[in-house]
């Protein structure tokens, strides 16, 4: 198994198929040496190189787990080195366009099928991968029809087996409900942050100070990947540009209601969200 | 002692003092019988009345936590029956000209101290109450020209009794910190859920299906207690209306940023709010 980025993604899924001795020798790949020196020190890889062509020569199984801009062009400079029948796939956050390019570039006998293992948590870097960060999680694979059932197979089983509920979806579709369930949340939460690091700075300093348990776990998303997080904004414009429209529009209810001190208007929009959180909450189980 | 407003803030500081021995009887006071009932059940408080100026007669300490407009009227009704140097203090979020109207109201030898024990969960009632609530939290004081410094201590010590840092504020600079810390994170939760009950329901099941533990974090403050944020936005109007008007100015930047595929200005404010965000989490100590 070869694993391109070996972040806290990919540093967790080579982790929980050792753990199960599910897998022979895995390599990893990464721009950066250090990472690489880091994660074979802590057992995740055995072996390394920061070229992908190389990397995967052999392998069976390759994960592109890297920004999502990035991985039409790493999948097209490891095409020509993948040995006849390998399964590749991703784990990256947007999946339309995406899917179809990396597919017009495997060569014959070698199979893509696009995945998004939804799990993470807001650190990012091999040494915050775990074991068991996919236990309780899902993963949507977005299979098209050129793609391989057995390939499709070999990738659920992969995801399966580190503990993630397996479904598949239209590539399109998925990247409409990520905008709502994450690429919102996470634009949103980056930008309360950033409303008040323009604050004066005797104001952020105490702005600091009586940040409560609410708002540490509010802004918590906020220490994401930047670099992630610009990929997915480009990948995923024309939904996330539509959400925020509908965020706005709401957004501007909220401050007209707020203006007029409209009592029965303000009480309104909070019960209404309270209803659909709880249900959310209600029907995803327990609070992880 | 009288409890006014036996839900999560009332009664968790009466099951601390009580579980330290450091009170004697405590009368809650609710407009809901059923409370009322169950907090006895509890053990939270030993009498109770739907009076407000019955329960206060023979009182030492009185808190008020109510919804934040409810106060000032909850107070005139109390002042004619209490006890000569009784002391009044609130756990209201907003405390800008709320806590001079109640001082007025208080008769020759009675003392108002306004105070914000900045604790709570997503969670409200008298059911969701517990004695560590306070445990490492801070309350703000917002003592007054006027404020009596025996009664300033008197309340000061309760709330350190509960394991709680107590500092003193002005009223309206209170008002101004809380607005970013917590009244504008609590109405973009409010409004990032109140987007997404927007959806068609077929892709708000779906939106349900895949909510990952961020979003969970991430909307939990939307599960507050309605009537308590409509009283905080009336109350806190205008530093609520500036905050929001900063973060609107903000996320049309970012939209922009994300219309424009404009991958350094998006890298750039991502990198920012996770900086801030990183040294707030820093600062604050522990993540609890």
């Amino acid at each position: 198994m070869t694993i391109i980025g070996v972040g806290l993604i990919g540093g967790s899924l080579a982790r929980a198929l050792k753990e199960q001795n599910l897998v022979g020798e895995v390599v990893g790949v990464n721009r950066s040496r250090d990472s690489l020196t880091k994660a074979l020190e802590l057992g995740v890889i055995d072996h390394w190189t920061t070229s992908p062509a190389q990397g995967v020569r052999g392998a069976e199984f390759v994960l592109v787990a890297t920004p999502v801009l990035t991985i039409p062009r790493i999948v097209g400079d490891i095409a020509p080195a993948l040995q006849s029948g390998a399964v590749v796939t991703d784990a990256g956050s947007v999946k339309g366009g995406m899917v179809l390019a990396c597919e017009e570039l495997m060569p014959e006998g070698c199979h893509f099928v696009g995945g998004h293992p939804i799990a993470g948590t807001e650190h990012s870097g091999v040494e915050s991968s775990f074991a068991t960060l996919y236990h309780g999680s899902r993963t949507i694979l977005t299979p098209t029809q050129r793609t391989s059932p057995e390939a499709l197979d070999l990738v659920r089983q992969v995801w399966e087996a580190v503990g993630s509920r397996v479904e598949t979806m239209d590539a399109h579709h998925h990247d409409q409900v990520l905008a709502a369930t994450s690429h919102l949340p996470h634009l949103i939460a980056y930008n309360v942050v950033n409303t008040l690091s323009d604050l004066e700075e005797e104001l952020l300093a105490e702005v600091f100070r009586y940040a409560a348990g609410g708002f540490r776990d509010f802004t918590r998303i906020a220490s994401s990947d930047p670099a992630m997080w610009r990929d997915i904004c480009i990948a995923n414009q024309e939904a996330i540009l539509d959400t925020l429209a509908r965020f706005r529009a709401s957004l501007d209810m909220l401050t007209k209601r707020v203006r007029d001190a409209d009592r029965d208007g303000l009480y309104g929009v909070f019960a209404r969200s309270k209803r659909t959180r709880d249900r959310i909450v209600t029907r995803t189980g327990v609070e992880r």
